[in-house]
């Protein structure tokens, strides 16, 4: 393709003359009409594009671009951006080979495009530093703005605007997120959605040559579905730019960072796959911490925390645990890992002791805290008093507790009690009512697949109908708390 | 019951004389006679004893007493131990009131019992000492060697000795373990059996007046069937003489350790559970690896390193690993949790890189390690042939990789290929002959059951038939190479 002409590149619509220092993103979340420029035959062209906004049911116009084509498969290939039929396009996806991007985004630039997603590879993550300078020439000349290179680029689960190309997402959500790997960013979604929690909007961001995570940061710090916000970050780019808007963000909003590349081995390798510099991780953490973010240290953090805040976003008052179990021995391994975080395990008033003791015996049973409700916290009757009890204690900001639905069917024959999880719910809903935050842990103790399944149900009504963070894995609970304790200081002082 | 009279305290039957010095334990894992004391029709007495060797098939006699009964439910119920028709006993089962408990125990060296398990709890844990101090004097009085008090007991899956009370478990196993808690060591044998994994002697050992840790160390020691030693400890005893049991345990197998009590407030939860002082954490933590221990954090760190050293106890000939992944992002993500775990990632030889390239196109694949194959990795016959190119590379002491199982029922349909997860079994098979040490992360991105299904069922057989541990949290992979790594240095020095 011949470089576009320089009277052209210095002449865009009127509409989009400022774009580049603007950061309305809202065409980019909600593109009326699309284009992909790359499609052939080949199921790994630009074709699976095409497919995935079908699938999605994105209800705009897809116009797939490839001057060797008519049609592909009964649907109608238009030979060029500028051809006739082809509307205003807000967002175009190019899947080119590398040294064929800059001429394409001279198209755009010349089409009036406002947002154009490079799903190509092959620049500096590939060590061409020459590609990489060429199209960031090309980029700076006109007005579209560009997402990537080496991105899989936006979804929506409103608009339909689709990166996933092999199954599509119903549920609505609060979450947004971006991400510089694709992989990563479909993993997450796809944990997410099974456990029935959607997200809103998500990036698959790539190299972030033009578009950066701050542009991302403040669209969505101001975009109203959004209540939360995930980050997965390889490479730091314009780190000043990037620590004012994660400042200005998370005074509004929570913000999840994984930041990756965190030694020397994952930093080159970070580099050779969204070829950006990782920078010092330590120096970039507190930097991150220093500006109110939430650390996660790895994708199950990330995934963890990011569900826990999807379903309730409430910050604890303060640092003080109740810890709610069955059994001695949890209750000593649980009051460790809080511990270890920095988080108390006070002691409960001698009014919550002594209402506890009025109706559960002293077998066995412990009711300092941490809990031990021994066998009796088997029986969802005498667990959801003692919850409700316990969550009221003037000592407590916040409930960590324990239930095992994989051990329901045994209790409902044993004691002849029906619909113990359903019971449990219950209690749950209650306590919550309280007005604290309500944490649970299912403690799997049986990786079978029927164990595993009822865990599975319980664990979706947990988070979707009462809003009941769930997380397995204590010393990710703690870890999470402990940081929410330090976000609620931070919001604190900072909006003082 | 009345004291025994002193002259009978003072002349056990001959064979029992020296018991207290001695720690031949095999009579408690292999008794031939049991008595249950404490037994009525209260489902929760002694008799869920009794039931429990029912449900395992305990072959050898089991002799309720009780002088109130003489039948319970179609069982024969004996006044007393030194009742006639009852035989010669190895184990008798304590499940009497704390109160009486003393006077039981001088019935047992009355009668020459070789062993008692105390399940009654109320000593030292719940604050009476005095009935602490009564205890062991009446211990102290015969030859009864005593298990407990405040535990569950014993469990030996060849002996069918057993203190399961709803199942039974059926997989022979090379772990013996030791814990101080019941619902922690019936948590471990029920999460290991669920993935295929058996316990071989398994004792919930509760306050430990009497048979120690270090007593069970070294009979796991010298006992054959044991390859993997396992200990869930709350309180020390007597710190010198287990740290020497340690010591010379750790020459001759691998043994892990879960100490709790690590913080105040669980320190003092311990103590109301099994009675004991759990001391400072890191004193301990730091003897204990001197002694060679393999330290483990908590419950699924614990779960995790049993279940890969019982699978597999080669120690990786140093700490240099070779990561195989498809995809840019997981690459970083391990590649970090590895050097944060002090384990190298050598850029792997030009020869290694070289027969890579020869059949693995560069495109979206990196070569140097991490190894990222791209879109080829998840094709079994490339994934296989490049997994023993990387596991030979001289550069590569142990190698860590991934597979997808839940998403091969896609990739078979996409790339029509059957039965993706036999070749990748097969891929492995191939290349652990290799002589190093593989680990796999299953790397789940779902959590729908059909998809925990399809981990499961390669799990097992990963764990099962080819000796593969499966751990799908990282940072527990690397957590565990970085401690053999050390306990193989260990070795060196002490048995040079």
């Amino acid at each position: 393709m011949a470089p576009a002409s320089p009277a052209k590149t210095q002449t865009p619509p009127e509409r989009h003359r400022n774009l580049k220092n603007r950061a309305d993103l809202h065409a980019l979340f909600y593109p009326k009409n699309i284009a992909v420029i790359g499609v052939s035959h080949n199921p790994v062209s630009g074709i699976k594009y095409v497919k995935a906004h079908e699938i999605s049911g994105f209800p705009g116009g897809v116009y797939p671009i490839n001057p060797k084509y008519r049609e592909i498969d009964g649907r109608k290939i238009y030979p060029a951006l500028e051809a006739e039929g082809v509307p205003d396009i807000d967002m175009a996806i190019i899947a080119v080979p590398a040294a064929n991007v800059p001429a394409v985004i001279r198209d755009c630039h010349k089409k009036g495009v406002k947002f154009a997603i490079i799903f190509s590879s092959g620049f500096a993550e590939s060590g061409r530093e020459d590609l990489d300078r060429e199209l960031r020439q090309a980029i700076a000349e006109g007005p579209t703005r560009v997402v990537g290179p080496n991105g899989l680029g936006v979804y929506n689960q409103e608009s339909r605007v689709n990166f996933l190309f092999k199954r599509k997402f119903e549920l609505p959500g609060n979450i947004s997120f971006i991400g510089q790997s694709g992989g990563t960013t479909a993993r997450l979604l796809m944990s997410l959605d099974s456990i029935g929690i959607g997200m809103h909007n998500v990036v698959s961001a790539g190299n972030m040559m033009d578009v950066s995570m701050a542009d991302f940061l403040r669209y969505f710090k101001d975009e109203s579905k959004t209540k939360v916000i995930v980050l997965y970050m390889e490479c730091v780019g314009n780190g000043r730019d990037f620590l004012a808007a994660l400042r200005e963000t998370t005074r509004v909003k929570p913000v999840i960072i994984w930041k990756s590349g965190q030694s020397d081995v994952g930093a080159t390798a970070a580099r050779s796959h969204t070829g950006g510099l990782a920078g010092s991780y330590q120096i970039w953490v507190s930097a991150l911490r220093q500006h109110g973010a939430i650390i996660a240290d790895n994708f199950e953090e990330m995934r963890d925390f990011a569900a826990a805040l999807a379903v309730n976003q409430a910050l604890p008052r303060g640092n003080r645990v109740g810890i709610v179990v069955s059994g001695g021995g949890v209750g000593v391994e649980i009051a460790d890992v809080v511990r270890n975080h920095t988080l108390d395990v006070p002691e409960l008033t001698p009014e919550t002791q002594q209402k506890l003791a009025e109706f559960i015996p002293n077998i066995n049973t412990s009711f300092r805290n941490p809990v031990d409700l021994g066998e009796y916290g088997y029986v969802p009757h005498y667990y959801g008093r003692a919850l409700k009890i316990i969550t009221e204690d003037p000592n407590v900001d916040v409930v960590l507790t324990v239930r095992e639905p994989e051990r329901s069917p045994w209790f409902e024959e044993s004691m002849n009690i029906k619909n113990i999880d359903n019971l449990n719910i219950l209690a749950l809903q209650i306590a919550i009512k309280v007005g604290k935050p309500i944490y649970m842990n299912l403690s799997p103790n049986s990786d079978l697949p029927e164990h595993h399944s009822l865990r599975y149900a319980f664990r979706k009504r947990l988070l979707q109908e009462i809003g009941v963070p769930t997380i397995d894995y204590t010393p990710h609970t703690a870890k999470l708390l402990q940081q929410l304790v330090k976000y609620k200081k931070y919001l604190l002082q900072e909006l003082q």
